[in-house]
């Protein structure tokens, strides 16, 4: 269905070609600050017509607050937003009506519902991503204002040209060498605990290694004159997520990240920590070894699990990538058959992105900070439950929480109201 | 939580040393012919102890159905399943009360819960996907029965030990070459479209590429001697899946698959169809366009997709791939900070698998059975919701699905209750 | 959270004074012909304004489609609604800066969120019913259109004035009396059998009962001449609903219903079939004796059970009555504390319905239809699921559905999409 | 399906001649300290063979502990219990293998799943209850330890024999008369406040009222004695719930209450606070006005409203009453026709309760328990989760909650995990 989350929830609606896209947010938290300026910014981000790597689709994509909010403070209540469908032109798409556009969502929305939207892509459109990043908006607000969380996402490859290291370690060598690497360069690693929206936004490709990015431009705009497409990947870097987060076994934070990114349009690999380069390493390598925090708290040496444990967060930085094929939808003919098996060629017309990766990081930094919103809102339910219950005593000390290690994480509820810090 | 699945739903329960592990399947479609002896065989090849590369813990994993079941039918109520837990040694894991495990689930479950399980893993134990084998083994059953579908996962590598060309294609070479090979090589297209559990299950790895098994048998029997252990990835094949399944938006067929595989312990990494390497192709390469197939319906010429295509099944294979870190518990000393941050060293006794993957490989297949099934029963309730209504005549030809192509898909409900062919 | 149902799910948004109110329907049938003109006849039968018995609230309540329909088709996609709020005046609501209303929801909306609206009832209000009463008419044409089922409320009573015998049989007499009549008299078994929504608009109050709907006029002018308001009751019958529904154990069809009908503002008891007068009568009455019908199917001789056994259906009428309470909002004034505490007496400025019976006929017709609806494509997802396994030849023949009787529930797939007769 | 709650969830499974009978917990808070012996105890109150009043079929019913707890300690992982089915003897139900039971679920069973248990109930058997009440006994042991919650449910009538003044105020007179006394006698209102479980078990009927009591006991050897059984109502208080639990709009305290009382076997009717008796009543009585108590916080003076106002607790006594029909499984003939439409005369055999009453008691609490505490953490999430913001200061004051009364409701966590008093 097209909800998503399970205490802090959205739900969208919209195809590329009807009245309005937009959604319904349940389950924010009431007494959060909110303006339709918070929304915007993201939505900027995201919307076509940004530069001439993109479609030239014009959407303003001006966000419509319709409830949930009074006075710009949230109510508690649902949140409900729209954005008109302004630029319409459902003629560009009249070859689609022969043929199902290969590798994109024609047939098989056909063969899903027996009725296909008339134009367009229907609900597969990109546009359909407009709810979830308006919603994953309003979760990094709030992220960020209780726990100082900053999400930030950038382009780590196109085609072939990948940010140096990204992927970590060197190279795979013989199957016998174990002598590896980190999974993550020192400058890598540096990359992702100093990476700002700031520094991604100033390259229209969003890669913030500035050599890397010109190159990037370069790959895209050669798909763009042979009138082709190229993909890439996204790397996303969470900091300062509480730890405990995820639900153990089915819900595991990596399950529901996966699930998550694996929903936007066009992904078909995903990453968390060392990802499949880890699977190369020996655990004595791999594993990462505990050491007191200046703070007290136990930390980690490295960060191979890339901030999760056993599905549950640790409280390092959370970092993972996804891998986002090249557009399906390419103006230079291709020989495919037409619905009735009529053999064809089909040269698309209407307006497409060359390379989406650029234009998918506020939608990667979207789905993430649902993800651990609702996560969130999941663990203080049980934490602060769980914090009404008289101590026990009965236990073998090494089965409960050191009190130090408890005062810290109890995060549920502090009187006051204030930020909790270190958390 | 601890359940999974909307419409065909498990739940499941556990830890490794209480008395039992089980789950609870609702949502079986009653009048499935059904014995213990459908589940033991998954739960066979799941168990540990079954060569010299597998954990020592002997544990015969006998399944004992509570309900659901009658005279070997299905009823359509809940099937409740449980294993005991039998060779409990819980005395092996008493450095685990100083020392949270490194890359274990040990620190975030106390961080999570306050309170951990006593001894070993508890409920982040590998016994809790018991009661998804078992569950897995009933979908797969119906899938099998009903639609003919087949699914069959394998090591596709340990370690650096790589079945040839297994991630597809030729090596990436200058970031200016798109002359790239298909995402599978023929020998490897070939494997994927016959490879069975027989054939599996000849190689103690799991690995149906005979020479590279053997290599894969000396590297975890390097690790083992170096008190050490290693990853390594498992690909999977689901034959026959009908198309139509998966729900746009949020809740797409990959989507759900992610989720599932990163919910199984150790696992870091998913990719379906091209995945990462995908990425790296143009999209006049990597499209797969669409060709009449013998039986009239429409197929396509490569399977870059793997099968979904706007995150829904168009009929082809579906194959995926999945990372396993190298497991985190190691007999070799570690340098790490006790829960009190004191420094000193741990060294786990216990018996450990110094390589999951093989015993992995029903774990996946189990996960992918229930994704499948889960999906199958929503998208019959919408195909024989719709098929009630009367036909749509006022609707543009293009907008409606040819009627040939209707016929086939239909689906929903065979009056003879055959297996449907060519679904 | 905001959402109803499974398969068949609303979710609405929106307060009293917000720019608008309104839902996204998913999980639509796709092929349902549809145009804003079917929603639109029960919103209009729902807004204020209709006669002097409401409140004088102006709203025109005109539906605006967003999504998921073309061509006046559904396309399987999520459906978005909504209607504006233009007659605002939250002027009216001063008083309600002070004190909480009594019986209202200030108080634990307060409570809840810790953050109210700054005027009206906010999210109480009765115009968050708009969403699910558009939801309800598309739940509805889809039910009438493939099944013929027909859903009709009306006004049983107001205050103390009741159709006549309208919950069943003589009034209770004494204890060990147990010569009871049925829990219907013949006259209000064929009210339900036959009544229709024109004959139920006839009337202002909507209670088809003409000679009864003339004295809860009275009763009602004589409430809002007293600034005053009153309660009363709505009954609804359900016709052709296929046997089946209802999920046995925890969303058994009552209980579904119950739940669907207590979630309606006001609402504090709920009935079906004989109800609490059933627990009056003895077993060998009470039991609906089983009798061929003519189309060789199974019916029962009496409806005690409000066509719900088990918590499935079994094909008979559906009958039950809901309880609204007496409005809270009263002009006159009442002896009450403000949020401080500090002892006043609160008169109610505002436009308010002196009983809102009337006004919830379309309300409950509405989540009656998202009950059947909802429980229809879970059922019709596990019979098409089950059509597919081969014929069961191992079981003892009483274990199985007799082959005539099943040919008649099949139900899940008609080859041809035509309304399936009889059920 | 058979789960029950959002984040304190239960999930049966079980029918009446299987193996066992059971559920798993989901969602359990951590840290309470819990033995078979707190479940036990409710357990045996819902056993059969408890007195010459109820079903001859023993069982111990000896609850097992399979999972989620060590050193009588949850761990907050699924706790999964069975209990056996000891005394099956599936040869009293021979007869059902020809004639659908009147009134029982025979015939919707297999109408729904096409296939039956070979004998018994099967699912529909109320020994599926099982699960229920051992889920509501670990629910309601958190809530009196963390809330100081008493939930008390008793038998208020058995056929027409009624605790006196039960249902509150005089009889309705002449309906233009509104001089209305309370929904509830002094009298009633102090049973509510002051009835103990000691006091209910004092009588085998479970009414608390001994003189009704006596007349309840003759009433119901009467139906024994008839081969018939008898119908009536359980009366439930829960005291000292925190206000804030509900979520508005579709899941109103009310209406999962609603929910919860209709799926259990046998029931036809809720009502809370005021019922079906409160519409008949001028808003001008019906309103509970708001008054200072003296701990502060604002309470009401009488309480129509039932604890509950617009879906939302209010920190009063909530009360509602549930409905059971008589029996369907009776002794005596009745003339009824086979499954294949065939007239004839069943006489059922086995062993059955002429009145569930006095067994339903434990059941309603154990739903009830379930409802609050799933109530209960979801609000505890909201709570816990907006704390953590900054204060609002840019609001109307009558916006927010007045601070003293902040203070009071905060729930979320008590910093030193005491039970909160007057919550």
């Amino acid at each position: 269905m097209s909800t998503f989350g399970s205490q802090f929830r959205v739900t969208t609606y919209g195809e590329s070609h009807c009245a309005s896209v937009g959604c319904i947010i349940d389950g924010c938290p009431p007494g959060l600050q909110l303006t339709a300026a918070d929304i915007q910014v993201q939505l900027s981000r995201r919307r076509p017509g940004q530069s001439n790597l993109t479609t030239p689709r014009d959407e303003k994509d001006l966000v419509h607050i319709q409830s949930g909010i009074e006075h710009s403070v949230t109510l508690g209540t649902p949140i409900a937003l729209l954005v008109k469908n302004e630029d319409q032109r459902p003629k560009d798409y009249t070859e689609t009506d022969l043929y199902p556009r290969p590798s994109h969502a024609d047939y098989t929305y056909l063969e899903k519902y027996g009725i296909k939207a008339s134009s367009g892509g229907g609900r597969s459109s990109a546009r359909e991503t407009i709810g979830r990043v308006a919603a994953g908006a309003i979760a990094e607000k709030y992220l960020r204002q209780a726990h100082g969380v900053e999400i930030v996402a950038f382009v780590s490859s196109v085609g072939k040209v990948n940010i140096p290291s990204s992927v970590g370690g060197h190279a795979a060598s013989h199957e016998d060498d174990d002598d590896v690497e980190d999974a993550l360069t020192p400058e890598f690693r540096k990359l992702l605990s100093t990476v700002t929206r700031d520094v991604v936004d100033k390259q229209q490709t969003r890669c913030p290694h500035p050599e890397t990015a010109e190159r990037m431009v370069k790959r895209i705009l050669r798909a763009k004159e042979a009138q082709d497409s190229i993909g890439g990947t996204v790397t996303c870097v969470i900091r300062n997520v509480p730890p405990g987060l995820g639900e153990p076994v089915f819900d595991k934070f990596e399950a529901k990240l996966a699930h998550a990114m694996l929903s936007i349009p066009a992904t078909k690999a995903f990453e968390i920590g060392s990802g499949f380069r880890g699977t190369e390493v020996p655990g004595s390598k791999h594993n990462d070894k505990f050491v007191r925090r200046p703070d007290g708290r136990l930390g980690t040496t490295t960060n191979w699990s890339g901030g999760v444990q056993g599905g549950i967060t640790n409280g390092e930085d959370i970092y993972f990538r996804v891998g986002f094929k090249s557009p399906a939808t390419i103006s230079q003919p291709q020989a495919t058959a037409q619905y009735d098996g009529t053999e064809g060629s089909l040269a698309a017309r209407g307006r497409h992105d060359p390379c989406v990766v650029p234009r998918a990081v506020p939608i990667v930094e979207a789905m993430a900070s649902l993800v651990v919103m609702d996560m969130l809102v999941q663990q203080n339910g049980r934490t602060a439950t769980a914090s009404l219950l008289p101590p026990i005593t009965t236990l073998p000390p090494t089965m409960v929480m050191p009190p130090k290690a408890k005062q810290i994480v109890a995060g549920g509820a502090p009187v006051d109201g204030e930020v909790a810090k270190n958390e």
